[in-house]
């Protein structure tokens, strides 16, 4: 399947974050053609920072192949990894990352393409607008 | 307590883990005097790359507190955060951050100081060798 189809299911995962007053970023592994994990941002209902989607989808990847690393896997996220993310991602040896929107402000990418595995393969703005688009709704709501 | 006080009890948790495979590296976070998290490195068991000292301290420290944000604590790790870790150490907005050995591969801070929180306090090198011996003696165990 092309990267926009699982991209719009994290899409609607993302958008789920929202409807439960969580920043929308929604994240999915597909390995071997097979989604083997799904997640979304939980940082306010867990409270807990480390709560963001790629981590738990890190963890729900692992816990399903029976592996720390996944070389053969490809994570689809909504918004630019931050650094936590991008660290966790580096130690899983993760395969492919695809990124929807950019985050200028609190994204890995500031520090430098290192901060990723140099083994993983990177494809960004996939989708970016309809994910920048559900951010921005969401933080407009947040304002009124 | 002096910082060698909290560390000592830091480097037991990284011993604990050591001898259950691990490497060794420990963590416990003290807010107003009193321990609220401990936690050591659990990657092998848990299967999971993010089970690191430091994210699972974060965790345990929310839950105690009932916050995400932890600018009242201080964290202690027998070992220098890697990116992973400062990322998240970041957004909980940690108070002060005490580190034992540095770790020049994989440490946080080739990235620069940035990486942390502009309000974290740093202190390193508190029983810097005794951690160092505990890394090396794990590593050449594993060696032979």
């Amino acid at each position: 399947m092309p990267d926009e189809y699982y991209m719009e299911m994290a899409l609607a995962l993302a958008e789920d974050a929202a409807d439960n007053g969580e920043i929308p970023v929604g994240a999915l592994v597909v390995c071997r053609n097979r989604i083997i994990a799904k997640s979304r941002n939980q940082t306010e209902q867990l409270v807990d920072v480390t709560a963001h989607a790629e981590l738990m989808a890190i963890t729900s990847a692992a816990h399903y192949l029976g592996s720390k690393y996944l070389p053969d896997c490809t994570l689809y996220v909504t918004l630019e990894p931050c650094v936590m993310c991008a660290g966790a991602l580096f130690w899983a040896q993760l395969g492919r990352l695809v990124i929807g929107a950019s985050d200028p402000k609190r994204g890995y990418s500031r520090f430098g393409s290192a901060l990723l595995h140099p083994k993983t393969r990177l494809e960004t703005g996939v989708l970016a607008e309809e994910s920048q688009a559900l951010l921005m709704k969401f933080f407009n709501r947040l304002r009124t």
